[in-house]
């Protein structure tokens, strides 16, 4: 990788892709100041800039593998390019600069996927991506009225490019990927024909480009570089871990559900921490330590468990409510990020507020690792947990570091995802204890063993619904995260928008065929339905626990061709297909691995799955044995309990998936 | 007015009042170039710009009445500034240029008002205005479902700044005016502490500045410059125009109205052109001449009515529907504007297609005056017409005179104003015939005699109601447009919304003081309330068109100070009481002439009215008589029929107020 002088400007290629083609007439670099409008509520965020300076930087002088740029001739320099490697490293030359926007040469008929974890739309050329750590949104689709009541009642609505995990890196159908290595608030504009635009509040550190003859030789380097997850545990193969946040009851449902034939790995209790009255609804306590009165004894209950070979999972936040035994202790040590005035800074969750625990002091993460995680939970018996939140950093409050908040902002998930790894390190737990989380940012995948998807809305909404944790699957699982899963039969029910059967049993056949089956209560457990109300979901979802199991053997090959190569589990077609144009925008069919192709029902009331398949080999149908040349549309019947799925008719686990047929 | 030339700038005041304050640190001028992203849905516009470059002008060198501006010395010059009167003329040097941002100094407890028409923020400090005409939106708020299904439904609900008459024009509490003389898109942004910002999409050929001691000074300046309108005919002083569209039902519904005691100006159908059925319901025919059909002997019927001192209005807009027999004339003349391809533009309505009329071409708009309005209208017998639309002009389409649509849109309101005004003339009926537009622009004042404040919804909402009418009235009234006035009742009734008898009623009462009393059926009148349906809002209105008649005297007065001083009829109350800062940002009382208070009751269910009254003198109760001291807050009954109105102690019209008070 080099500059290449022209005779106006410069280009630089990778192989045989030119990536950037500056010219004073077409320049590729525009440096400026501007002063964003920021304003949080409740981990959603109105975010607009007001840009003062926006210049082109027109004029470039090369030399080597430094290119210095400047306004116009004579003018003061004030941006310089450095080549490092697979990087270009950029220094500002002045000092007044806060945004800078480059353009990368693009196809018409590009297309571009990543961004870390995006959950509407797979491609995302056409449209414009800010990356800025945040709650999803509910409803995610400004014209139904889901969103609409969000926005109004809590500016919770969300669009369709909020998402708990962004991330500034994409693959590009040129075969190659970019990454920006910044924390700033960014964004990629994928909307003009013949560039990308990306912008980023910050003159960041370098971009990084990584190219490849193939996909799959990109999506392991970017695996590589972000850090690959080891493999997933063995006691997770044994089943579905059931989320239950009833108490004590819990137990007695885990029984119940066991009875009908469900094969269970874990039992996962978010209240094990106890609960606390708001007007909104039962909460959790957010105070991290096993809560006797909602939970007596149950290190000996979490004992009896794991004699009937079932793991405890429990749930946890980098947050420390106010009227909890450990907020004192924290405050004490000052382990808390401060105010304006030096205080420990409040966050309100909804009628109790709490501290954030400062990541950014050694000391602080330290504590939270070893005391909390390692000592109230690892030690306790846990098994993994869900590490919530990480996306609510406010951008108001003082850091150890010294660092603005608003630059910490985004790299909070990854220093959460940190105490999380350094905490089950510690235990020498790694590989074993999986705990999973839903935000996430550049380099999350180093330290945090298992995405779930976040918090969807109990529906088949197109924007916030069943369909959108495939997209969120195989968006992250590009940027390097292998393991992908979601909560079974979605989590936000707001407006009386409440859970069907179809939507379990159909968010269910989908789970099983994901690296993880994991239930949950959901926001309102109360107002919907649950896996052991009804018989025939009840069924449906044991019978799918035994095909989870009987597949194990090839979710295990996977797993370790993912810490091999890096390459996810869930896969975009185009991974295996490359040649395919067709692939290249199906975000509602996912590859499991590389002999499997699973074509969810999405849509409430459908019994039939049109989908394409791809290649020029011959596909199975799994229930019927049909067989079907590659490299046409295809419709299938997709009754519940049926999804939309087929394998490789030369695979070498043919055996393993015919035994599936046969599970009643 | 000239420039001071700086340390490392220059700046330029008027009087006292330092209006431009650059320097290399502090620049007041920004150039550069964008594309704008914009979309029209049936005056709906959806409207973003993408700005590639915006470079402050740092560079400043003056030499007398000019300035010449760079980004930096030694740089070509890009921007030239001249004085020119009490003008600043602006001429790029530079050909790129298509974006032009320039900082006002601001103070920052400076209030600004004006922008056109504005229906929600009289006080536009605090927020960004962008000036573009257009349909001013259903519901304009965007937490009420009514504006989320409007735009759901039709992209149509619109924001706070939407309008039908935007004008890139403000009065400063600075006590000064400023007013940009262009008709591209432009955007007042009042948000900054120490500047206002003025964002121009072309450069404008020059920015004007009005200053004076008094506010009263300025606005009757600002008149002068944008065109003063005729006295209001003697016969509308006669009554209330009741607006029916009912065919020949009109006749004898109007006769009942009559009985109730009810003073009758005039008679308004605007379905003198027949109708149209279409699945919204039925629309009128866009082809403009009296239809036989739905009005047989029109001719005699006007004549009829004329010999019972009532005039007859009708309706007219500036398209021609594709199937009515105007639009083959129009066609074969080459009067509309054309497409890409040189044929006929046409516009979808929503089931049937129009040409757009080319104002551009003075032959079709002489033919449009000549033939449509003057023989078609005038000549047939009209007095007066609702001369709608003038805010949809396409921004795609080819115009006569070569200029790009975009730089036309907002030119258009004020081109149909002086079609319909050079007609009015033609037939020597210059403050006679009245037509009324609810679309504006600069300049419009000289050639329309009536605003009208557009289609409000049937209810008491904020940002949509009865109380938008007074905002609209008060700002478009500091641009020198003199007289306004409103539906009574409302206009648009959609998703179940509708009329009570109570919104008719506050309605009514608020448009007694108003220069003109006129009712229309609104959108959907089988579905609403009419004035005619309900014995107690009969007896009201009636008694309301006599309280209306009984003031007449003090509105021609009024009248006549406007054709001599340019001061609106409706005035805020600043305007008399400039020193006192606190009625800066009242928008729910105006004064009525100098002499007479309005506070109309604007939310349902109230039955007081709380108000603060200005000034040192006294004031009186209209309806009880009771004395006031200003400079307080007062809280006075105000039941139907009795809205909160005040004069003058020392009015010389006191006998004709107290008069009003035995009207029953």
């Amino acid at each position: 990788m080099h500059f290449e002088t022209t005779k106006d400007g410069f280009t630089l290629a990778i192989g045989n892709r030119t990536i950037l083609s500056h010219s004073s007439e077409n320049p590729a670099f525009f440096a400026g100041f501007g002063k964003e409008r920021m304003d949080m509520y409740r981990g959603n965020f109105n975010i607009e800039d007001y840009v003062i300076e926006r210049n082109a930087l027109r004029h470039a002088e090369v030399s080597g593998d430094s290119v210095t740029l400047a306004s116009a001739p004579g003018q003061a320099p004030r941006l310089r390019l450095t080549l490092d490697g697979n990087a270009m490293r950029l220094t500002a030359l002045d000092d007044t600069i806060n945004r800078l926007w480059l353009r990368v040469v693009a196809e018409t008929d590009e297309h571009v996927w990543g961004g870390g974890e995006q959950m509407s739309y797979f491609d995302m050329r056409g449209r414009r991506f800010p990356l800025w750590t945040s709650e999803p949104g509910v409803g995610r689709d400004k014209t139904t009225e889901i969103t609409f009541k969000s926005d109004v009642s809590g500016k919770a609505g969300g669009d369709y490019y909020n998402t708990n995990y962004p991330q500034p890196t994409y693959l590009s159908s040129r075969r190659y990927a970019l990454h920006v290595e910044t924390s700033a608030y960014s964004v990629f504009d994928f909307r003009n024909g013949d560039f990308h635009e990306i912008e980023i509040w910050a003159i960041p550190e370098k971009i990084e480009f990584f190219a490849g003859d193939h996909f799959t030789d990109i999506v392991s380097a970017l695996s590589l570089r972000f850090g690959r997850q080891p493999q997933l545990p063995e006691w997770v193969y044994n089943g579905a871990i059931i989320g239950l946040k009833d108490g004590v009851n819990s137990f007695a449902r885990l029984e119940k559900i066991r009875a009908a034939g469900t094969k269970v790995s874990g039992l996962w209790c978010e209240d094990w921490v106890g609960l606390r009255q708001t007007s909104f609804g039962a909460r959790l306590f957010w105070d991290w330590q096993a809560n006797d009165t909602r939970y007596p004894h149950l290190r000996q209950k979490i004992a009896e468990l794991a004699d009937q070979g079932i793991r405890f999972l429990g749930y946890v936040n980098p947050y420390l409510c106010v009227d909890g035994p450990l907020f004192p202790v924290a405050e004490k040590a000052g382990y808390f990020a401060t105010d304006a005035e030096g205080k420990t800074a409040l966050v309100d969750f909804g009628e109790f507020d709490c501290g954030v625990v400062d990541f950014t002091n050694p000391a602080a993460a330290d504590w939270f690792a070893e005391e909390i995680i390692g000592r109230n939970m690892l030690d306790f018996g846990l098994s993994g947990w869900m590490a919530d939140f990480g996306e609510y950093l406010p951008i108001d409050i003082t850091l150890s570091n010294g660092v603005d908040a608003k630059l910490m902002h985004n790299a909070w998930p990854t220093l959460w995802a940190e105490v999380n790894a350094k905490a089950v390190e510690s235990r020498g737990k790694t590989g074993e204890a999986l705990f999973f989380m839903r935000a996430g940012f550049t380099g999350v995948q180093a330290h945090c063993p298992l995405i779930w998807g976040g918090d969807q809305s109990v529906d088949f909404s197109r924007h916030d619904g069943l369909v959108t944790v495939i997209c969120g699957a195989l968006s992250s699982g590009l940027m390097g995260n292998a393991y992908h899963h979601s909560d079974i039969g979605g989590y936000t029910s707001l407006f009386g928008n409440v859970r069907t059967a179809e939507l379990i049993m159909r968010w269910t056949e989908m789970a099983a065929f994901t690296p993880v089956m994991r239930t949950h209560e959901g926001n309102r457990p109360r107002d919907n339905l649950q896996i052991d109300q009804d018989e025939a979901v009840l069924a449906h979802f044991a019978r799918m626990t035994s095909i989870y199991v009987a597949l194990a053997p090839y979710l295990k090959s996977l797993s370790a061709e993912a810490a091999r190569t890096g390459l996810p589990v869930q896969r975009p077609l185009f991974l295996h297909y490359e040649n395919d144009w067709q692939t290249y925008t199906i975000q509602d069919c996912y590859l499991y691995g590389a002999d499997m192709l699973v074509a969810p029902v999405w849509k409430a009331g459908e019994t039939q799955r049109s989908l394409y398949l791809p290649g020029d080999g011959e596909w199975v149908h799994l229930w019927s044995g049909a067989h079907y040349p590659g490299g046409q549309d295809v419709t299938v019947e997709a009754p519940l309990g049926e999804p939309a799925v087929f394998y490789r008719a030369d695979s070498s686990h043919r055996p393993l998936f015919e035994q599936l047929r046969t599970i009643g």
